[in-house]
């Protein structure tokens, strides 16, 4: 029956009671996924740093231990990493070892995710390393400054600094911009500042499993919590480490849970979550809204998937199948 | 950690123990959404009828309380309802009081749902009564044949008599075919069927929360298990009542299970589901094996939303911009 809002609210709204389950990993993934989806949930998800220096120890530990992962599939996939600086920003170039002639004026602006917090240094790359060994297209992938050492709006402000030099180097329509998380919102919030500044749009955005909307995690916060490996929990580490980045700031700011920005104008976008990811609502609202405000958006939805596992690695097939189909999007929709 | 297959076979794959959880509705949907939601599981889910005359007295109840929806909802979407007979089918024409000239050559073949057994009569007509009046194009439903009257395959071989009269009365690409549940299966039977029989393929489908694989109902039969409130679980009532439809014959069959059928050649599709949808999962499938086999496909997901709930009211918001959303794809991509 459907209740007039007068009704309603008088009326209060019965939760869902949901028994415990016992959840089998799916058949229908590939055996690469499966043993992914049956790792326990992520150690400590319950129990972050409650020091600066407690998040420091934990993001330079991940950076320490991604070389052994990020370097062997960046040779598998052909592509090569090096360091440099840009305004200042400290960035990582991911190069095709061999660009095709469709690609050689393009440029893509990565932003890592990490909840503003984690993923220093080469912890960052793997979406980076992916993406340009499928897309063939040279990545900038910005190694913004974080907490403790910088705060809101410094990530922002780095990936800004990064995209107007970008924006020296190629034409607009030909630049591309993406991330994945924390990235995926810091690419949304970097398109309404470049509105903000009057800097021209890039001609395509990548956004993956954002975390559009920091204060409300949505319905699938919910109904993934303690579902999802990786996030595990609206109350976890997650949030922990964007309150340490929001510094006393207003986590409902547009510039932190870009939901709450206006989207006109924004480029073609492609989303990309995973029926389990905690992030499927926050996804799925923001597909909506950009559909809502006239922009051609894109999503795509993996089975199984709990947050950003379409990162793990290029020896997983719905990994390939991601980045094939992200580098299609791009493909279609930058010029060159 | 990654493990590589010859290790995985050795090792069992832990399923995931998700507590008991009370799980509210969210607050980032319409209050007449949230109604929607709060509503409990669906009575009578697990028992479902055990003889014919029980599933009969069952859909002849749903089809006789339709009336008191469908009809007020047709007068205030400016839209026509009238029966008639196909080549021996019995069909709704659901028509446009108004229909613009850019539609005047386009046609609408509707499939409704109901796990093949329910939903006969007016039942069916809500979702072609919300096509109609948000694309303004004519819809004829298809009353199809069901059990205990007759079974599988009637419920196909009618659609197919429909489409092939269709195919008559306008050009191929300026018809397209839609349903949802059951119907959403029978839509991609049905490009499976007319691809066998070297027919010409319509214009575009829309293929809503889609019955896709009957055997395995994916991860998300388990994760919104008892989360959904239409479906609510994998061994319920529309399990039975596809059992009982199927009359024996292997439910793998791509007739049956669609998902097993090669989807090479299948006009543009626009597929929608919901994050509480049990059918999540079968939509993200299908999704990803349209874009495996190079169709163009798009995907809608809708917040909070159990199975087949965007065809509730055009008084629900989400129920609009779903059918909005449909429609815009199909003034895209059908010919005039």
């Amino acid at each position: 029956m459907l209740l007039a809002p007068a009704a309603m609210a008088q009326t209060t709204l019965a939760p869902r009671d949901e028994p415990a389950k016992v959840i089998p990993v799916p058949t229908d993934v590939s055996p690469q996924l499966q043993a992914v989806i049956a790792q326990p949930l992520r150690r400590g998800w319950n129990t972050p740093p409650t020091t600066p220096q407690g998040w420091k120890q934990m993001a330079d530990a991940e950076a320490a231990a991604a070389t052994a992962v990020v370097e062997p599939m960046a040779k598998r996939l052909h592509v090569t990493i090096t360091q440099g600086t840009i305004d200042g920003v400290h960035v990582y170039r991911v190069t095709p070892d061999v660009i095709p002639a469709r690609d050689a004026h393009r440029l893509l602006v990565h932003v890592h995710g990490g909840c503003y917090v984690l993923n220093p240094g080469e912890a960052a790359l793997p979406e980076a390393v992916l993406m340009a060994g499928f897309s063939h297209i040279p990545v900038i992938s910005v190694d913004y400054r974080m907490p403790p050492t910088a705060y809101f709006p410094a990530a922002l402000d780095d990936a800004m600094t990064v995209y107007k030099a970008a924006l020296k180097m190629e034409k607009p329509q030909n630049i591309g911009v993406f991330g994945g998380s924390a990235g995926g919102a810091l690419t949304l919030e970097m398109m309404l500042q470049a509105k903000q500044q009057h800097l021209p749009m890039p001609g395509a955005i990548d956004v993956n499993t954002p975390m559009a909307d920091d204060v409300y995690w949505g319905d699938s916060g919910q109904t993934n919590a303690l579902v999802d490996n990786v996030l595990v929990s609206p109350t976890g580490f997650c949030e922990s480490a964007t309150v340490f980045y929001a510094h006393g700031h207003d986590l409902a700011d547009p510039m932190i849970s870009p939901l709450n920005g206006d989207f006109h104008g924004f480029p073609p976008t492609i989303l990309l979550t995973g029926t389990r990811d905690l992030l499927l609502s926050n996804t799925v609202r923001t597909h909506q809204k950009l559909l809502q405000s006239g922009v051609h958006a894109d999503l795509l939805v993996f089975e199984g998937m709990s947050h950003f596992q379409f990162t793990i690695s290029d020896r997983i097939p719905e990994d390939r199948q991601a980045f094939t189909e992200l580098s299609a999007f791009l493909d279609k929709h930058l010029g060159h």
